[in-house]
């Protein structure tokens, strides 16, 4: 089983960038961590990177339940959306599974939460639109 | 097994966060993201929260390698510490195990990036003062 849900978007990357984080605040989710790791690989390490950033999402309504119930989670928090170009020139969108991501940690009154995040990350990806195949 | 690297740390809440900013710091790893749990819950949900921080943290040249041997790693980074009160009035300091995080991805080139990740955040873990049981 794959740890992200993934789609290959149609359209500029900047572009993608600005539908997902609409999409995710229409489920609720600010991004509260954006990591631009093509900007921070030519800072840190001067070299060449191709387009990607981390959104790291939150559900406040959803984070804040599941700290309630698990107060560690915030390890593996916020959950992230990662964009980026990929090799044959789309834009790639790929979002934690949460199912995946709580696997490692042993409490059930996480798995409505991390259902519902997963099916609200399905939407946010429905909802771009999709690269067509040549 | 748990899903972070757990220390009981002496002293004020501000400080401990202070002193492992330094300490990561010192194993070459960056804030990248830096999460204020209990003002996020008080603006976003108005409700009151411990104190409670998670810190992105990220080695760039690691998280480099990392990316390359595997595209999407971005959505499981930055390896998070999360500092908080805890319940009897010390302060917890627990970082995210990023062998158990990194099970979820099934590329046996992350072994040896998550073992450098994980005994990095054992030295920073080592380097706080432990809170003294009573």
């Amino acid at each position: 089983m794959s740890y992200t849900l993934d789609k290959q978007v149609a359209g500029s990357f900047n572009d993608v960038v600005a539908q997902t984080e609409e999409a995710l605040a229409e489920e609720g989710f600010g991004v509260l961590c954006d990591i631009d790791v093509e900007a921070t690989f030519a800072k840190k390490l001067d070299v060449d990177f191709r387009k990607y950033r981390i959104l790291g999402a939150c559900n406040p309504p959803l984070a804040h339940e599941g700290i309630e119930a698990e107060l560690g989670l915030g390890a593996l928090l916020p959950c992230n959306v990662i964009v980026y170009e990929t090799d044959d020139g789309d834009v790639a969108v790929r979002a934690v599974d949460p199912e995946v991501l709580l696997d490692a940690v042993d409490n059930p009154e996480l798995d409505e939460i991390a259902a519902e995040v997963r099916e609200r990350f399905e939407r946010v990806l429905d909802s771009l639109p999709e690269s067509v195949e040549e």
